[in-house]
């Protein structure tokens, strides 16, 4: 594991230049921004997630990403050194910071403290999108151990989170 | 003008602690989030605006702060050394970036270069909220001197711009 506490070099999505970029039609897409795969590395587990970089310029300590998260898609159960500041797009869900399950909705925000786990979960009939401020330089993402799996399934509330996909949202 | 390129320190706002703080019922005020003054400096030029800090931290490079400027009103024209990365959240409104008047809607994408002049403003029937990144550390905004503010005001758009409130938007 201990690749996954080297710092990670910033990527190379493209610098914006224009302006203004005006979102499309869903207001999830953007002019001129790519909708990426979540992540590169095979094997890490996640499902019907992608990516967006809104934001990433020399001059900010942090980018701007957007991810969306499909009807009874999950990102990954990870965590890691730096801290991530969320804010909920579009869409439903729940996520999972630490010991606790949270329900999301519209504009709710999120904060995910260091070395802390965390995963996010859209609902089944809905997709769960939000922008995630980060420093460019960070580290990387560690998965959970079978044991630390285990641990955090220990948890009724989380064994039930990990097992989604969750009931429709009232 | 000296004192305008002085580095700002981070203001003395909370530290969000909560792993999530809800939106409230408009999405545009959140748990645990004060709603403040726009600018502390008595003097400078702006109308019905207001700002939240949804994110500052010290171990993020960056602030995520979310301005909302109420129907006819507008920020101040400015500009500095740092540069800011900024979506809208809610309403619509205008935008001056360097030269260039933009028409802005829900999830618009705006890049403000360094040193480059702008500034945001609502149309006179609904509010202009937006989301702006921008790094903890970083210059004080600098205002235009008279004679700047008249070669701005050469451009018919940026007169009819910075002559405000515009149309009702179609």
């Amino acid at each position: 594991m201990s690749t996954h506490r080297n710092v990670e070099l910033p990527r190379a999505d493209p610098t914006p230049t224009a302006p203004v970029r005006h979102a499309l039609a869903n207001g999830a897409t953007w002019e001129g921004v790519d909708v990426l795969r979540y992540k590169q590395d095979p094997g890490v587990p996640f499902k019907d997630v992608t990516r967006q970089v809104l934001f990433q310029q020399p001059t900010l300590g942090c980018e701007l990403r957007y991810f969306e998260v499909a009807p009874g898609g999950y990102s990954t159960l990870e965590r890691h050194e730096h801290s991530h500041a969320v804010l909920i797009l579009r869409g439903t869900g729940r996520c999972l910071v630490g010991d606790a399950v949270h329900l999301l909705g519209l504009h709710d925000l999120v904060h995910i403290p260091a070395m802390t786990w965390h995963q996010f979960r859209a609902g089944p009939d809905q997709p769960l999108g939000f922008l995630c401020m980060v420093n460019q330089q960070r580290d990387r993402p560690q998965l959970p151990t079978a044991a630390e799996q285990a641990a955090l399934a220990d948890h009724p509330a989380i064994a039930a989170f990990l097992a989604g996909p969750e009931l429709p949202l009232p």
